[in-house]
């Protein structure tokens, strides 16, 4: 029996035959994931364990480390960096089974949940009993929780209620030698040791499997507004996110659409925009009382009015606020109509960069020939700018590389990063160096040297 | 010319004479904290070093690193864990000269300090431009923003606004041999590597030096309010702070006291309690606009009338809401003035578990015949008991010492730890693996091993 064959029985002996793939046809499904990476028989894992229980994963790592064999962990595989495509063969450790919502506890306003439960399953769970988990990414419908905390995602309303690491209060991890270790705990306050919960967070599959997480919850804000304002420039739109934020004014959700944007949605969707509209902010409010949300609603009006507003229209009605936010929610199928393919980007800067950015990217766009769509996070300094281009012409592919490299650096140059919500992966690997030091590089890598001294934990990945 | 007295001139080389201490005079003041620890000449340090930059620190740093001298470092030394207490000699790196406001950036709503900038200064500071920084541990008048990173500290408003960790957004850090790394910034979001911000939080100062710290800002909450409940029993008083939550009404603080405490309020402070009162909670609410305030003051009122509030007195004046709030300002001295000597510790449990956890204590106290007084952050399942005692005579220290060994096991029984918000330093260290597994003990060891592999960073700690 060769060394191969014998590994498969092994894992088949922990998980049975039903829950290992092995055949190219099985294991082609988790070679990509949802990122712009292209495909590549190189990206197949030589194996797929989908596990069920903690104490399997725990099996199955212990018989990986043993063996040397690498591991790539995978929620539903909606990453946009990478993460969970095994670039060096091994096995894909699929937690998608494990989806189980364990618990939701009133009392401490918690919940704590099996590494794969979908996102929306635990909202909508939560909302149905008063109660709210408020990340959102815009993957949400689909992407798993233990994802979520292993990119730490942000989404839509990151700018009122933070990104999911500010939700995550103790994590079950299986370590890189089968070792099972629960950090945190149902405590708010806990300063007992070092914070390793928020050390996993965001560590992409490379420092241990998060197969349990509590999180925490919110109660249910009982009423909401929506509002559309229309700006005649892109400055006019950042400034008035800026000036309610320093008001206290926080809007749940402040997204930004640029020029290009909006003609996606003017051409796509049921959207028309006044003349000379050259960005937009879509605008959430919650409160606690109607009152609330009526007086956000006035001062983000007051606030956009200052700053020219072409529009300003606001509801209180969840349909209206609804058919407001369809041109947010489809805009990024509106933006990929307008050409042949669509790269969208994920970088984040200080929100006192947002407009310096948004003029380098136009810069950068037009240097290279390309039409750049820009939306985003404006609350958060988070933009998603989106090329539009044909890849299949190969010297607009060589000028979208060329853009791609220039955009990472100029959110690094005032101030930002490569990645807000997305992660690094192996999509902005070739950028780490631009955007942390050397030392830090090499502090990362120590810690990754302690937790997973053999390095079978998502090797290839961040550094 | 002896190694001691090579490596005093070496340091002295690096900062000049004035600011390296080693008589015996001088340095006597560094072998002591906040904490309960008992004054002992093994903890004097053989050298004080007062740096005032990050370079002097780095320099330093690279020094004893070189020669494996131990280094403590310290702020204004008013941990309450014996975090900055040198238990194996070496040098005390002061930090309370770094005390430089850098800048307030009101675009991004963030604060750049040194590390030796005292709380309330920056909060001040904040205040002034009509901004908020929320982190109010009871020491923030004289503690420093270095000591509240390292220790993460928490307060009395970390109810709603969270405790210092929720404000780091970058930090400078000098490692064990003197390397500086920059780590986050000032972007909301950031993805881009492993969370290094968040493992040096809380720290203790066993990873790396502090030196400067970009920390996250609020717009000032426009109006205040406060509410005195008082109740019949400790449950109704838990219950109204647990059910206030659940309904999204969140106060700015939440602070219980029990009989004990208000006995020795009464006793010592000006106020009386109606007949019966067996504990009370004091609220504070903020809100942007008066109704927000009266709204939630009448919420409030409520839910405490339901659970049978003898008293609710609510303002929205000043100086009445200072004078409800002296009695839990002034509280930790009246109840120190009931008997010679006041242990006053630390626990966090789940919020569920608060009720229960204060019976727990209470029949601890009553088996080892010991007066204690409870209060603290009911919000936050945050309680700091505090026995009372003589403890010149050794029967009351040796029923003491068993009391406080089983307040730690009661409080990790019902799911909390050992700390809330004052660390772990010396004071907690023979309780760390009642509250942390081995297998997590290994975990961080060899985090520390990674970022300290010679253990010159406060060594003796924590673990």
């Amino acid at each position: 029996m060769d060394q191969f064959t014998q590994h498969l029985k092994a894992l088949t002996d922990i998980l049975g035959p039903d829950r290992v793939l092995s055949a190219a046809i099985d294991t082609f499904g988790y070679s990509y994931d949802g990122s712009p990476e292209a495909l590549s028989l190189a990206f197949q894992p030589d194996a797929v364990c989908k596990c069920r229980t903690t104490a399997e994963v725990s099996q199955v790592m212990a018989y990986c480390h043993r063996h040397n064999i690498p591991v790539t962990c995978r929620g539903i595989g909606s990453g946009r960096s990478g993460g969970a495509i095994p670039v060096t063969g091994g096995i894909v450790l699929a937690l998608d089974e494990m989806n189980r919502i364990i618990e939701i506890d009133h009392a401490n306003l918690m919940a704590r949940v099996q590494a794969g439960v979908r996102t929306k399953d635990l909202a909508d769970a939560c909302l149905a009993e008063g109660l709210f988990y408020p990340p959102d990414p815009s993957s949400y419908a689909y992407s798993t929780i233990g994802g979520n905390i292993a990119e730490n995602a942000g989404g839509i309303c990151a700018v009122k209620y933070g990104v999911t690491a500010d939700y995550v209060m103790a994590l079950e991890v299986v370590l890189a030698d089968g070792q099972v270790i629960e950090v945190g705990g149902k405590m708010v306050k806990n300063v007992t040791g070092y914070n390793l919960v928020g050390l996993f967070i965001g560590s992409e599959g490379t420092l241990g499997i998060i197969t349990e997480a509590t999180l925490k919850l919110l109660a249910a804000p009982a009423y909401k507004g929506t509002a559309q304002a229309c700006f005649t420039g892109i400055e006019a739109a950042c400034e008035t996110v800026s000036a309610a934020l320093e008001k206290g004014l926080v809007p749940a959700a402040a997204e930004l659409m640029d020029q290009v944007s909006i003609q996606a949605a003017e051409q796509f969707l049921d959207f028309d925009a006044p003349a000379a509209t050259t960005a937009m902010v879509l605008f959430d409010v919650d409160a606690d009382r109607p009152e609330g949300v009526l007086s956000q609603l006035e001062g983000l009006r007051a606030l956009a009015e200052a700053h020219g507003a072409t529009r300003f229209l606001t509801t209180t009605d969840p349909a209206e606020s609804a058919a407001l936010w369809q041109v947010r929610r489809k805009l990024s199928s509106a933006v990929a109509a307008l050409a042949p393919d669509k790269v969208g980007e994920d970088i984040s800067v200080p929100r006192s960069a947002l407009t310096r950015v948004v003029r380098d990217l136009n810069a950068i766009a037009d240097r290279h020939d390309l039409r750049l769509a820009i939306y985003g996070h404006a609350g958060d300094g988070n933009l998603h700018p989106a090329f539009l281009l044909d890849l299949a012409d190969p010297d607009q592919k060589k000028r979208l590389d060329l853009a791609l490299d220039e955009t990472f650096r100029a959110a690094v140059a005032c101030g930002g990063t490569l990645s807000g919500e997305h992660g690094i992966g192996i999509s902005k690997k070739p950028w780490i160096k631009t955007a942390l030091s050397e030392e830090v590089i090499q502090t990362s890598l120590s810690v990754k040297q302690a937790l997973d001294p053999k390095g079978i934990l998502n090797p290839g990945k961040i550094f």
